[in-house]
């Protein structure tokens, strides 16, 4: 077994202590990876917390995972020892189901996420970034372009692909209107991906502060959603919105702001149901739809995406020791854009 | 002008009572029809109730015309008298909009109402069906292919492009799976279609009473929306499912009926708004979309499309006396499956 650290919650709203544990024995197909830096994920918290009701403990959270392949089974033929490689939100999933079939991996029901499942053994835990060492099957590792930053790269791993994927599904492109709701980890990076993708990228934000750090990341216009006139001024007028707010809005206010067969694609999942009017869908032959992160071939393709046009994450380094005051700042909106745990701080413990 | 007798709401949620009006004289590209046959449609109970809040008064409902040109204007090149034909929801639009030169009037913010709208002039309040004339611009009317019977072809104006429309965008046909929720006025005519596109048609409806009605019509399969069963049993099944259902339905449970990628389309307005949880959506990349009957074009395809497949919506034939009856009915839900008024029983008044 490889001997393995991290820092895991021990149990439903414990603060991220240190952890060592074990992961699985090598198989022919495996890759360890060393990890360098791990980005933290508001999904990170609400699985610490159990606000899903659906964690086990000790939880080592952790899916924007970038690092150095430091070991190769004897079958491996994608990786080789040295390469800088990336894992995301999935280590495996069934490879055979109609999901997986169509390289949509993450709508496979036998998906394992990277932490918080069970291996196909049937008894170990996955457990994920926050630690030195992760143990992942060759098909569900990601390249990482040399000229991505690696700190800067982990976050595209979920983050990136949560916003790719629909830019991609529902055509953003020239001559297309989008607008990505909320401007935070996922959403700093839609205006990118958006604005590369060569669309006219309209940021819709309730804080005005962040108007300056929208145009930088290429966003063409920015309205405060707080000022009434914004739902007014934009009625019908997007091709594309994504809702990267995981907090409840009046999904209403923004499907009028869809023109028509416009479709708004959900990618967080707020606590209580959307209240949605038949008539907002109806009279524009509207979508509301979601999308959940991106198979592997799909991430690849964002990360080479990512690699052409320069884009990468902004990110807030910190050592491992800070995880639980950045969740802290994460609940109260205090980051820009995204953190990433550098795990060489981890050290020997 | 040209006077009209038919029978209308004087004020809101009175009965409907004969009444004597004019319409407007003969422009250059108007036809004006002696109307034989209309459909009732849930709309026009909901409009003479004032249950939107939109109507103006006395109303004159009816939008799923059927009769025969007696009168042409001087350039009207499309019709000639004795032409059969047919008018639906909408008499006028723009013609010059985004939606418009789509071919997708219906979706005109202009779009002129057949009834509770006001004519070009500005102030001509326009007049629906259960009257025994009506005059239209050459444009917005339909020919009615001969081999379908006027009476059930009235219904086909409204309910059948309402099914028609979303099948076609959505893509109804060999190795898909449709539901159509709900067997009623549109229900039915959507088993029809859907049955002649191809698919694999299931009818979800709350009533067991029905299923030999649409095993006729052409459904493959059937199961009661009141048996928890079919929830669990259907689960991720369907590509396509239209909601024709105006009640409150829990759309959660549906939505989880859809295959990865697959769309719920609604196609009527319930009072209340949906509640809609995010992970449904999301955990298959489902869609919530919306639609409204259709445009001309569309319209005039999928009337020779029924006539091709031998397809007309099955009705009740009432004189014009029994209409305020046959509102109680519908809203009993007393109809197999469709009222259709026959304007020769209104005589001379």
């Amino acid at each position: 077994m490889l001997q393995v650290i991290g820092y895991a919650a021990k149990e439903a709203k414990a603060s991220l202590t240190p952890f060592s544990f074990e992961r699985r024995d090598l198989l022919d197909h495996d890759v360890v990876i060393d990890i360098q830096y791990c980005g933290i994920c508001h999904t990170d918290i609400h699985q610490v917390k159990n606000e899903w009701g659906r964690s086990t403990y000790p939880m080592v959270p952790g899916h924007e995972i970038v690092g150095t392949v430091s070991q190769i089974g004897s079958q491996v033929m994608r990786f080789k020892v040295g390469d800088k490689v990336g894992v995301g939100c999935f280590v495996d999933s069934c490879r055979n189901c109609d999901a997986c079939s169509q390289g949509l991996e993450q709508y496979c029901s036998n998906v394992l996420t990277t932490y918080n499942g069970i291996e196909k053994d049937g008894k170990t835990p996955t457990q994920g970034g926050y630690s030195n060492k992760i143990i992942v099957d060759e098909n569900y590792i990601l390249r990482i372009p040399d000229n991505i930053v690696s700190e800067r790269a982990a976050p595209l791993l979920c983050a990136g692909i949560t916003l790719y994927s629909p830019l991609m599904k529902w055509k953003a492109g020239p001559g297309k209107k989008v607008a990505i709701v909320g401007l935070g980890g996922l959403g700093h990076i839609g205006i990118k991906i958006a604005h590369a993708l060569g669309a006219e990228v309209t940021v819709l934000s309730h804080s005005p502060k962040k108007q300056e750090d929208a145009k930088k990341m290429g966003a063409d216009n920015f309205y405060t959603t707080s000022d009434a006139k914004t739902f007014e001024k934009l009625e019908g007028y997007f091709d594309i919105m994504i809702n990267t707010v995981s907090t409840d809005l009046n999904l209403n206010q923004y499907l009028n702001l869809l023109r028509l067969d416009g479709t708004i694609v959900v990618v967080g999942v707020p606590e209580k149901d959307a209240q949605i009017n038949a008539y907002s869908l109806i009279s524009a032959r509207r979508n509301l739809a979601g999308s959940l992160i991106g198979g592997i071939s799909e991430t690849q393709e964002m990360l080479d995406f990512c690699s052409k046009h320069d884009i990468a994450c902004d990110i807030e380094l910190i050592p491992i020791q800070k995880v639980n005051e950045a969740y802290e700042r994460i609940l109260n909106s205090d980051v820009r854009y995204r953190f990433v745990i550098d795990l060489n701080s981890l050290g020997k413990m």
